[in-house]
C-alpha cells in the first residue's frame, strides 16, 4: 500500500489488516512503561492542513510521535499558499524537503489524489494520507470507527448501522459507507431529504427520514456533527426542530436494544445533534473513538512507511 | 501530588521539595554535554492555551523537551473550541488522545480546577497544571520566583517582599502571596487603591500607596507588568503619572539596601513600570527568572509524572 | 564561526568549508536507513520569525531535527512582541530559556546583527543565524544556491551568473552577489532600472535591462520572485509586460547554452516570473535547491553548534 486516499481503494483484506494492526498497537502500548516505539525514527511526516482541525491534526501528531517520527505542521493560513503557490508546487517542495509522508486536509474533493499523482509518479515518492477532502472521504475516520465497532459489537457483517444527520456535507458518511458495505454491514442513512447526498440511490444503503423507526433494531447509531459553518443556507427550519427529529437524546437512547452503541466523530455540539446526557452513557463510544484514532493512524503510518524500503 | 492548580493547595514541605528539585535540575543540566534527560520519554504533554503567552508556553515546552517528553501545542484560536466544543469535552478528548499532563492557560479563574475534576475523577487520569487562570493563580510563576529569591537572598522567612503595581488584575500576586506567606515572608502590596484586589484586607499582607516609603528596607521588590490590554477602563490618569508614582527607576533602585533585588515576571514594558536602566543592573533578576522558570517547570512535570505509575 | 549574519563576513575558505559540509551531509543521509544524526541532541534551537516563511522555517526545522536538536518555533504574530517587548528583550529571554541558537527572520535590515550583539556580547551566548533581514541578506539561501550550482556546473569561478528580476527588494541578490564574487563568478543583474538597488554601481556586478542579450552565454540564470506584496507602488506597468521582458519561458530556455541551469528561490509564481513549462525542465533546479537547503542549513547548525564547547 503506497497511499491512503479513499476507503474505496482498499480490499476487504487490506481493511481488516489495518484494523488488526491498530489493535496490536493498542495492546503493545498498553504494556509499556515508555509508550513510544522507535519504528519511524528519522522519518519526516508533514501535516499539511488547508482547513483547521486540531482534533485530527493532533491525533496524527500523537500517532507519529508514538512511532518516533519527526512531525512537521504546515498550516495553510501561514504558508506559501498565501504567496500564490499551487498545491502541486507545495507538494513537490515538501517532497524535496525530505517528506516520507504528507497528511493532507483540504476543502476540495480530490486534492489528496492530485497530490499523490504529483509527488509520487509511478509510486516513487512520499506517501499521501487523506485526512479529509471536501465532502469526499476521511478514510482514517472510517477505519477508527470500524475498529471501535468491532471492539464493542464484534464482526460488523450482518449488523445494522444507522448514520444520522447531515449526510450531504459529510465526508465521514462516504468513507464509512464504503468501509461498512465492504465488511458486509447493513447501512441506513437517516436525514431530512435536503441533507441526503446527490446520487444516494446508487449507494449500497437504505435511506429514511424516520429516526425513531430505525433505532430499535440498530446495532450502531452514528451521529454526525451539525456543521454549523456549512449550514448557512438554511437546510432546516431551526435548531430546535432538528434536535427534535434527528437528535440523540435520553428517550431515543432508551429505545435502543441492549449492547447497541452510539458513535460521534467529534467535536460534538451538545444540545444540538446530541443532548447533554447520552455522550456520557456507557453506550457512547465518543472518547473510545478518539483513543482508537491514534492507534488507527499509527497503523496507517506503519503500513505505509515502515516497509517502504522493501516496496 | 496529582495536579498543580494553586499554590494554596501545597504544604510548606511540598513547596520546598519542588524548589529543591528545581535546583537539582539546574545543577544536573549544567554539568552535561547533552542537556537532556530521558525521564519522561514517551510521555505526552499538551500545552492547551486559551490566551497567547509565548513566554510561558515556550518555558513549559523547553522544560518538557529537556525531560524528553512529547510536547503538543493546542492554540485555542485554531482549535475545536471555535466549533463550539466545551472545555470539558476538549479536556476529555486530550485525555483520550493519551495525554499524561495538560498544561492550561485560560482567561477564566477556576478553569484548571474544573478541567482536573473532569479529566481525573478520583485522581485517575492526566495531571493538570495551571499556567495562569484569569486573575486567580499562576503557581509555576510563584515557584520560579521563590527559587530565584532563595538563590539571591537565602531563606525568605522574615524577609520583606514588596510587590508593586497592578495587583487587581494580576494572578502573579495571588500565587506569590500564598507562597511567600507560607514560607514566612512579610509581603507588602504597593498600588493605587483602585488597583488593589477586592478583599485584600483578608490577605496576609500589608498594603500601601507609598512606594518610596516601602523601598529602603525591602529585600525584594517585585514589579508587576502593566497589562495595557486590561487597562482600558482608565485605572490611572496617565502613563507618566503611573511611572512617577509606581515605576522602578534609577533613583528608586539607588534607594534600596545592598543585596536587595528587583524582580519582574516579564514581558517588561520599559519606560512604563520599569525604566531603561534598572532591568540591566545586577540587582535585576528578570533573566534569571526566565532560566529558573525552565527548571521550576521541569520540577513540576517530574514531580507530577515521573512517579505516576507508583501513585 | 560564532554567528551567520551575512555572507560578507565569510572568507572564501569558510564558504567552501560550509559547502563541503553540506555535501557531506547529503551523502551521509542518503546511505542511512534512519536518516537522523544524534549530533545536536539536547541542543535548543529557536525559529524566531517576524515574517511568515513556511518554506525557510520548515527547512531549518527539518535540518535541526535531522541533527536531533530540539526545535522551538516562535511566530511573532502570537508572541510577547504584541505586548510591546523589544527585540533585545525577546532575544535575552530566549537566551535565558536556554537557546543554543536563534534563527531570525525580520523585516528590518540589521536585526540579526543587533540580536547577535545583544545575546552574545564578547562571543559568549547563543549563535544567531540570519534567515532573511529586510532587503539585506539571506545567507543560507546563497549557500544552498552555491552548493546547487557546484553540483550542476562545477566550480563557479569564471562562470557567468545572470540574476533576473526585482533586485531592489531582494535580499537573495545581495547574499548571492557577495558569495559568487568571492568565489570568482561573473555576475550580471538584469532588471528594469527602477528595480535595481541603490548604489549598485559600487557592487562587483554588471547590470543590464536586456535579458535576451545576456541569456545565450550564461551558465546560470537565477530568477527572482516577484514580490507582489511589496510591489504595490507600481514599479512596472503590468504583469504582462513584466513577463514579456523579464520572465523565463520556453523560448528563452531554448536560447540558453547546453548544460546551463535555471534557478529560483521559491515560492514561484508560475505565469509571472516563470512560465508553466520551464520549472519542470531538467535545467530547472528549483526542487534541488529545496533539498540542498536542508543540507546547507544542517551544515550551518553543525558548524556553529557542534563544536561550540571547543570554541
Amino acid at each position: 500500500m503506497k497511499h491512503l486516499l479513499s476507503i474505496s481503494d482498499l480490499s476487504k483484506d487490506e481493511i481488516v489488516a489495518l484494523m488488526d494492526t491498530a489493535d496490536r498497537f493498542r495492546e503493545s502500548l498498553e504494556g509499556r512503561s515508555v509508550p513510544q516505539l522507535p519504528t519511524l525514527r528519522g522519518r519526516m511526516v508533514f501535516n499539511l492542513f488547508y482547513e483547521n482541525s486540531t482534533r485530527t491534526r493532533s491525533s496524527f501528531e500523537a500517532a507519529g510521535k508514538a512511532l518516533s517520527a519527526n512531525m512537521m505542521n504546515i498550516a495553510a493560513s501561514t504558508s506559501s499558499v498565501k504567496k500564490g503557490e499551487s498545491l502541486r508546487d507545495t507538494g513537490l517542495t515538501l517532497k524535496a524537503l525530505g517528506a516520507d509522508a504528507i497528511i493532507i486536509r483540504h476543502p476540495l474533493s480530490g486534492a489528496p489524489q492530485h497530490l499523490a499523482e504529483v509527488v509520487a509518479p509511478g509510486g516513487k515518492g512520499p506517501s499521501v494520507i487523506n485526512a479529509g477532502d471536501g465532502r469526499h472521504q476521511h478514510p482514517t475516520q472510517a477505519l477508527l470507527d470500524a475498529v471501535t465497532m468491532r471492539s464493542r459489537i464484534g464482526d460488523v457483517a450482518g449488523k445494522k448501522v444507522v448514520i444520522c444527520g447531515d449526510c450531504l456535507h459529510s465526508r465521514v458518511v462516504r468513507s464509512n459507507v464504503d468501509l461498512l458495505s465492504t465488511l458486509g454491514a447493513e447501512v441506513v442513512l437517516v436525514a431530512p431529504p435536503t441533507l441526503l447526498p446527490v446520487g444516494v440511490e446508487n449507494w449500497p444503503v437504505r435511506t429514511s427520514a424516520d429516526f425513531d423507526a430505525e433505532l430499535p433494531d440498530a446495532d450502531v447509531v452514528m451521529m454526525l456533527r451539525v456543521q454549523a459553518e456549512r449550514m448557512l443556507g438554511g437546510f432546516f427550519p431551526s435548531n430546535h426542530e432538528y434536535s427534535a427529529l434527528f437528535g440523540m437524546n435520553e428517550e431515543r437512547s432508551a429505545a435502543m436494544k441492549p449492547g447497541a452503541i452510539v458513535m460521534h466523530p467529534g467535536p460534538m455540539l451538545r444540545g444540538m445533534e446530541m443532548d447533554y446526557v447520552v455522550p456520557d452513557q456507557d453506550k457512547s463510544t465518543v472518547l473510545q473513538q478518539v483513543t482508537t484514532g491514534v492507534h488507527a493512524r499509527m497503523a496507517v503510518l506503519y503500513t505505509l512507511l515502515a516497509n517502504e524500503d522493501l516496496a
